[in-house]
């Protein structure tokens, strides 16, 4: 898998997605859906700058729009690492367990193996929540005709940001060492903060067309 | 665009996501949350099916798993109905409205593209609820190592369903007659009585995870 997940054509990211290979997973999944959200932002952005209605508006919205696209980027980056670090999982579990020696390293390599796999989908997050942001900062100043589209990139980062949370505390379920544990879902918590504000969004940009 | 998009390296699929291009835009996001959705499910299902601990819920999950391979292929498909119908929105915007006889034909073309248009969110926001049903048909009877994936196909299907319902009320703003925006409407809420069950599938998940 790995790198050149993102190069491959959509139907068939898919059919791996849905067959029984253990990635791409929910956490890819998750970071594709930060990735178009993030486009959803970049496509408004580019809706709006140039036009003369929204010329005020050009300096708050262009480096949005810079910012969506470093995001999107980096979450297809994270579908790879998030392959990754399952794969170095399974090949901690698949370690021998014969010997107590064995046994003892066995245990420390799933665990410094998991605490590891939490990290990418904390990365998600953490773009999902960014995303979130830069959705709320558009609506007044962006495109009208494309506000709808505001809204689905805030859905959609929103169901990133809560897939992402899904995935951490997967890896922290299977860590022993409650500081680390402590310090990964404080940090996931620090994300999910976002969360609420993606819920306005879509809320307010659904209020807003519907009228 | 139209049928070819599916078949794109995703990478290119969300730069034209991205684009001032008018398609793909939050529609066919929003098809592509529940494409994910449903492959996740399908997922779950054949990391479940032939495998000895789960063999009394097979004839239940089998056939979950049958049906979330079809929803993922029709919610491809409905990327390019999606953008085939905003497309003929844009070409009736687009004619002549010289004379009081362009002007009616304008506006009766605008209004059956328009209601056309809400046709594809709305079989999208009924594959999401689908998909939505499907995961919720799982847990307890699923592969407990891949329960997270239960939960973030429930996500991506929700935030399918909350996206596609954004893009048929964009559709029905621009409708004149109440009957046919009041028929819409009605379709619509009934395919949203499942983004409640997406939502507690969802926390049982997360609850079922960091427990």
């Amino acid at each position: 898998m790995g790198g050149t997940v993102p190069q491959e054509p959509l139907d068939d990211w898919l059919e791996q997605l849905g067959s029984s290979a253990p990635t791409p997973g929910g956490g890819a999944a998750a970071a594709l859906a930060a990735a178009a959200g993030a486009a959803l932002v970049e496509m408004v952005v580019n809706l709006t700058v140039g036009k003369s209605a929204y010329a005020e508006h050009e300096p708050h919205v262009q480096p949005i729009g810079e910012q969506a696209r470093a995001l999107r980027q980096r979450a297809l980056d994270l579908v790879a690492d998030d392959a990754a670090a399952f794969d170095r999982v399974m090949a901690a579990y698949g370690l021998p367990r014969q010997t107590d020696e064995e046994k003892t390293a066995r245990t420390a390599a799933i665990q410094a193996a998991a605490a590891d796999a939490a990290r990418p989908p904390l990365q998600i997050a953490e773009v999902a929540a960014r995303v979130i942001e830069l959705s709320a900062a558009l609506p007044g100043r962006s495109n009208r005709n494309v506000l709808s589209d505001v809204g689905v990139a805030a859905s959609l980062a929103g169901s990133a940001l809560e897939s992402a949370a899904i995935n951490v505390e997967v890896n922290l379920g299977a860590l022993k060492d409650e500081g680390v544990r402590d310090g990964l879902r404080k940090e996931l918590t620090a994300h999910l903060i976002a969360r609420e504000l993606g819920r306005e969004v879509v809320s307010n940009v659904l209020q807003g067309v519907s009228s």
